[in-house]
């Protein structure tokens, strides 16, 4: 294949792979996925070596832009800028294709810490962490690392619950987060 | 089938699910079923519908034992008794063999609130909101609803990520719940 030909199959290849694997699961056989991207198994193949290597490339390309749609912008107080992403999450799990956070989501389907997709989405969350407890030291948090792993809990007990549509956030996750930041310090 | 054998070969079969279903997810395929439980896929058809069906009752079948493993006994004030859950649920999130909560992982794999195992999980999940909802209101908490919302979430979410193999709880959850419990007036 040319290179660009490459480059494009290899992308549709890998949007079709996030967007299946986020709505049918990682189960979701070569098949399918071949037939929704447009591209062949043979393709496919010339381009990863196997189905897991493309669900992990596809969590890694998708990665960017899940983080800027939940990090805030650098206006606003630690708390407000934390308080954000809570509220981002609220929003986006109102969609109706909302089905939780796809890197936590990846991580309970293949129950496998060393699967190449878990890799990746246990990077990716713990960028997230990362940057609650950086936020959390710039507030003046008593214990950053304690109020981050805290907040990446709620995270993500609030998207598993609102993606398995048993709750509906509506200021519920804000409302958690308001009490953990004031037990913190943050204020 | 005479009757005793038809309830062995049921409970052999459920027993069998619920280890498969939790250990490598909802994906297992019936051959992989009928085989680690020893009871032939002809059995398996005459007892249930569907691999859909046998996954709700395995489900159902666990429940009564994952409540009890999870629920104190009647000892203690409001506010021991809700940390307790929190206690039991540390400890059991160290097994080698912990996947997280069956009842969330269920859902998340399954993304069909429709789908009868995600009826019986909702439902089951339902019931530990119900019993915090309860010890909340004998707490005194100022809102009994909104803090056994939040006590599910923190509960999902410590049990996904320990489960997942990207948190150690030691004492997380219930320094997260002594937060919440110390927001909501419960002394």
């Amino acid at each position: 294949m040319p290179t660009t030909d490459r480059a494009s199959t290899k992308d549709r290849l890998l949007d079709a792979a996030a967007e299946l694997f986020y709505r049918d699961g990682v189960s979701i056989g070569v098949e399918a996925l071949c037939r929704t991207a447009g591209v062949s198994k043979r393709s496919m193949y010339q381009l990863f070596a196997s189905k897991d290597e493309v669900l992990a490339a596809s969590l890694e390309r998708r990665a960017p832009a899940y983080e800027r749609q939940l990090t805030p912008d650098d206006t606003g107080t630690p708390r407000e800028r934390i308080l954000e992403v809570f509220e981002r999450l609220e929003k986006a799990s109102t969609q109706p294709e909302y089905r939780g956070c796809p890197f936590l989501s990846a991580m309970v389907e293949l129950k496998d810490p060393e699967h190449p997709a878990s890799v990746v989405a246990s990077a990716t969350k713990g960028r997230l962490t990362e940057a609650f407890r950086a936020l959390a030291e710039l507030g003046g948090a008593r214990d950053p690392q304690l109020l981050a792993r805290q907040l990446t809990l709620v995270f993500d007990g609030a998207s598993a619950r609102a993606g398995a549509r048993v709750e509906t956030l509506d200021g519920l996750a804000t409302a958690t987060v308001t009490a953990l930041l004031d037990a913190a310090g943050v204020a």
